[in-house]
């Protein structure tokens, strides 16, 4: 499935909107903790970034709008629902990895301790 | 140079760091037209996204607190002030290409007009 716009393109850059769907600080470490396995609301609110609920829960519903994540009951073993990576959610690894390994070579005091399986 | 954390960190992650400094929808752009060798203030804000000058001003100015950019005279044929990348901020290749891939292969109406020459 390719994206549809439900907004105005601010050009046909693809920079530029890929930006308009995951450019914030908190979308990405929403993927990175699908990535490492979480499936929980509960899990995603207690990584170490402290993401306020209300803001977590729009993230979570903007990336299943957007074909990068989808609920799933069977994600979760629990059996409540859960959420997890689709294929399109999956093809950002190579972002992720990309800007994660430049915030280790970059900025100090960062450490790789999470190995997203990218 | 390493950049130091002027603002307390989220996590350790680098991933979060990093969206930190360039995790917002403006950012990157701004550093894409540094890598298409734009220079000048009415340069970037020409662009089709039509930024607003007073984001466009906030950009620039996180750009080389960051160290990712630099003000340089020489940058600019006009003799004017102009701005230029950093080896850091020509590190972020990888992360524009890999954003811009995404786009393309999921965003419907995305087109590879620009070669930034990463």
């Amino acid at each position: 499935m390719i994206l549809m716009a439900t907004h105005a393109k601010r050009s046909v850059c693809p920079l530029a909107c890929t930006l308009d769907v995951i450019g914030d600080r908190w979308t990405l470490l929403v993927v990175r903790d699908l990535f490492a396995g979480k499936t929980q609301f509960k899990q995603f609110a207690a990584s170490p970034e402290g993401i306020a609920t209300n803001i977590l829960a729009s993230r979570l519903a903007k990336l299943v709008d957007a074909g990068i994540a989808e609920k799933s009951r069977s994600a979760d073993p629990t059996g409540r629902d859960g959420y997890r990576l689709t294929e399109k959610g999956r093809s950002l690894g190579p972002v992720l990895q990309a800007m994660a390994q430049w915030g280790l070579e970059n900025i100090e005091g960062t450490e790789a301790r999470i190995d997203p399986g990218l």
